[in-house]
C-alpha cells in the first residue's frame, strides 16, 4: 500500500513511537484518542486524523492498542527495512554521534565513518571504523549506502553533498548548519538546525511568554 | 511592544534569520517578499502574514532591506538580550556542543560547564571550564542562568530537570531523549530528538517520495 501523506503528519509519526514506547514500558495495553491526545498536547480528532491517515488501527469506543499501534506507525515509516548509514567527520560532534546516537532503534545501520585527520583515520569509535575520506568514493560504489551523515566543516558541506549527489546517494542527514540547496528532487536533505531552538527558546524566555 | 505571535511563525523566525544571513554575504540589499519565498519555500503572501506580525519592515513595491529585516526579526527573538547558559554533562556530545556550536551568534553565553567524572572536572573545554556537578547549586544561587543544557545520560535527565526547576531555572535546552514533562508553565522547555529527523528522512527514502 502506497499513501500520500503530508509531511505535517510524518513528522508527527517519530513522536507517536516515543510515546507509545513510554506507554508501553508503563505497561499500558491501550488507550483512547482523547487520552493519547491529552498527553501529547494534540486534540481527540487531531489524533484520529493522523492515525487515519494509515488506515486507522483503532475501533470506536475501544480506543487503541498500544503494541498494534506501535507496530502500523513503525511499519508506515519503514523501520523494519534497514538503511545503511556512514558518517562523514568525525570530529566531535561525528564522534558523539558515533558514539550515543542509536541508530539501529531507528531502523539505521551505521557502516563505517570516514574523515581526513591523521590521528583518526585507522582507529575504531565505539566499534564503528574512521577511514579515510579519500576512499568515499570508492566505498560507495561497492556498497549500498541510504543515508550519508555530515558532520564535517561548514567549508566542505556544498562541495561534499555535490559528490554523494553525484555518486548516487538519496539521503543527507546535514548537520553542518550549512542548509544544502539540491537540485535533484530525489534526493532527501535534513538540514539540522541545533540554533533554531535555541533561538525559538530565547524568545519565549525573553518575552516570558509560555508556549502555546 | 509585546506581541502575542503564533508558535509556527516564531519557529519560523531562525529560518529567516539564516537566510537573510546568506543574503547579505552574497552582497544582496533588499529582496521582494515573493523572492525570498522562492529562496526559502514560502509563498509571499505567507512571508508577509508573517513578518506583519513585527510590524512590518517591507515596503510596498520595494521590497525588504536585507539588512533592517534582519535585525528586526533579531530584535523580536531578543537576540540582543544575552542569555547566561551552562552545561550539564560534558561527555561526547556536550564536549561537541561547547567545541562546535556557537552560543553567541544566538545570544547566548556559555559561562561552564558541569560533570561528575574525574577526568573531566577541572579540565577546561575550548575555554570553558568544566566543573563537579556537586557545586551546582550553589553556582545557580550565585549567578544567573538563563538556559540549561542537559546532555547527561537519560537515566539522570528527570531527576536534574526537576532540580533546576527548584532552583528556579526556566530554560531547559534538553538532549537527553527524555520528554521532559515539567509541570511549571513558566519553564520553557526545548526537547531536541535527532531521532525524529533520522525516522521521517527514513520514512521519504523509503517510500521514494519526494517531501512537500
Amino acid at each position: 500500500m502506497k499513501y500520500r501523506i503530508s509531511a505535517n503528519v510524518i513528522k508527527r509519526l517519530p513522536r507517536y513511537i516515543r510515546q507509545l514506547d513510554v506507554l508501553s514500558a508503563a505497561g499500558v495495553e491501550k488507550i483512547s484518542s482523547s487520552e493519547l491526545g491529552r498527553q501529547m498536547g494534540f486534540t481527540a480528532s487531531q489524533i484520529r486524523q493522523d492515525l487515519n491517515c494509515f488506515g486507522g488501527f483503532g475501533q470506536q469506543g475501544y480506543g487503541y492498542n498500544v503494541k498494534q499501534l506501535r507496530e502500523g506507525i513503525a511499519g508506515a515509516l519503514g523501520m523494519e527495512k534497514n538503511l545503511n548509514a556512514i558518517i562523514i567527520g568525525a570530529g566531535n560532534f561525528g564522534h558523539a554521534l558515533i558514539t550515543n546516537f542509536k541508530f539501529e532503534e531507528c531502523g539505521a545501520h551505521l557502516l563505517c565513518a570516514f574523515d581526513i585527520s591523521p590521528d583518526k583515520v585507522g582507529i575504531k569509535v565505539a566499534g564503528t571504523e574512521v577511514r579515510h575520506v579519500d576512499t568515499l568514493v570508492s566505498f560507495l560504489e561497492e556498497n549500498h549506502v541510504d543515508v550519508v551523515v555530515l558532520t564535517l566543516p561548514q567549508s566542505e558541506a556544498d562541495s561534499t553533498a555535490e559528490l554523494l549527489v553525484r555518486c548516487g546517494v538519496k539521503g543527507i542527514w546535514n548537520f553542518t548548519g550549512v542548509d544544502l540547496d539540491i537540485a535533484d528532487e530525489s534526493v532527501v536533505v535534513e538540514n539540522v538546525h541545533l540554533s533554531d531552538s535555541l533561538l525559538t527558546m530565547g524568545y519565549y524566555l525573553r518575552n516570558g511568554e509560555g508556549k502555546d
